[in-house]
């Protein structure tokens, strides 16, 4: 197998499981090449992805060694992907009787969610989450592109809990913006005590379910690292949470006026 | 840049957007070249791909051209991966008393359920589905990775609408194994009449839900173009469907012997 060939074939295997650490052995066994001639097809990958600012391949040294793609976003990525979402935001056709917003299309369409996924992953990996934990339903599949983006599990709190979950923990909690008493449920084999979770949600009001989250983390011994919100809104202006990462704002859903305000948060713009 | 490079830049973008079809003119503008150049290039990927059985490079002919990857299975390979998955099946903490199984963390794990993705994908995509259907909420990340293997939207039908919702089409059906009286609900702007659909969920017993999932695509106007079950129980006997792929089936949960008994669905083994 030539150098080509083996390029197409690492580089389908890496990026197929972001995150996942190959053995360098793996590989070599699997082309039948020397590690050395390996480690100039990787370097000739890292470069290429590097040049054109599609990640990062990163080498693991030590003694079983090891290869992995990150699918890390730069800021100008970022902050373009972030502006083609509230891009759709606005489409006025969107807006519902009393001020809602449509958006279920928008939290069920893999490309769109893909990169939010990247997006979250750049942000959080640092602080290794070993967990992606959201609540059920419409931020599950936002929640589970984070998780395929770090290769670790989600988890899903539900609103009521099944037979199928085993002993559960069920937790009452405050819904932020309409103050009403709320019901979050989650197996006790879900999570170990000491586990590092990254907390993900579609959309944040007052920030009455990421607060629940959080402290339903809290009986399960384990370690908030992350929080992070696709949309928030900027009603109520007081927020039950304040160390989260939200991804774009709404300002406003003008019925009248058939407008959406929107924009991406305000990290996107700052220098790092 | 040299072939090398371009194969790696061009399997990544390929591999991270299955069935997407890229113009054959975006790449060579991107990495200029001209056309017979990056055909050859493409040539490599494919016959790579082709020899390591890792899924179809396709490129479509005539006046833009295109090309795309499918994330194709042999037989061999969902028979491996299905026989996988019955191994997790059988670990026998998954035992709940009553004969319930614990599945959650197989139904939420991103590399178990990309595999899962695309066997379905390989099954279903000549049938040319638009959408991915499901009903939340265990269902919602293998539907998701079925539609992103087949780079169309997922919908997800709810237990109980929501204002963000807009205007729902609301529908009662009876759940098969239990005889209860279940309510299904979908948004008038998630489907138009006509669409293509192909309705995944994480387990069926008798098929209720398959079965109304399927009554409330008539409701739409929609046309079922396939059914996938991911696990599939054996009991009762009588299904109220009977064209639906399931990948495993469930035979028995023996909570005396902490025993189950699970095996891949026939049509893995016989020959096409």
């Amino acid at each position: 197998m030539r150098r080509a060939h083996r390029i197409a074939a690492i580089t389908k295997t890496l990026v197929e499981r972001p995150h996942h650490v190959f053995g360098l052995g793996e590989f070599a066994d699997l082309f039948e090449v020397a590690r050395s001639t390996l480690s100039e097809d990787l370097a000739i990958i890292r470069s290429t992805f590097e040049a054109l600012e599609m990640g990062l391949v990163e080498t693991i040294a030590g003694a079983v060694g090891g290869v992995r793609y990150l699918p890390l976003l730069n800021k100008e990525q970022i902050r373009s992907h972030l502006e083609e979402v509230c891009e759709r935001l606005r489409e006025p056709e969107r807006i519902l009787p009393g001020g809602f917003l449509f958006i279920d299309d928008l939290l069920t369409s893999p490309p769109l969610l893909q990169k939010v996924g990247y997006i979250f992953a750049t942000k959080f990996r640092s602080q290794q989450p070993e967990h992606v934990v959201t609540v059920e339903t419409a931020g599950i599949s936002v929640a589970f592109q984070v998780a395929q983006a770090l290769d670790i599990p989600l988890v899903i709190v539900r609103r009521q809990s099944k037979p199928t979950e085993g002993p559960v923990l069920t937790m009452n909690f405050i819904s932020g913006s309409d103050r009403q008493i709320e019901t979050m449920s989650l197996s006790r084999r879900a999570l170990k005590p000491g586990n590092r979770v990254l907390l993900i949600d579609d959309f944040m009001k007052a920030g009455g379910t990421l607060r629940g989250l959080t402290d339903l983390m809290g009986e399960f011994g384990c370690t908030v690292v992350g929080k992070g919100v696709l949309i928030e809104t900027n009603w109520p202006e007081e927020k039950l949470i304040s160390d989260h990462l939200p991804l774009v704002y709404l300002e406003e859903v003008a019925t009248r006026e058939a407008k959406v305000v929107v924009r991406p948060a305000d990290w996107v713009y700052r220098e790092e």
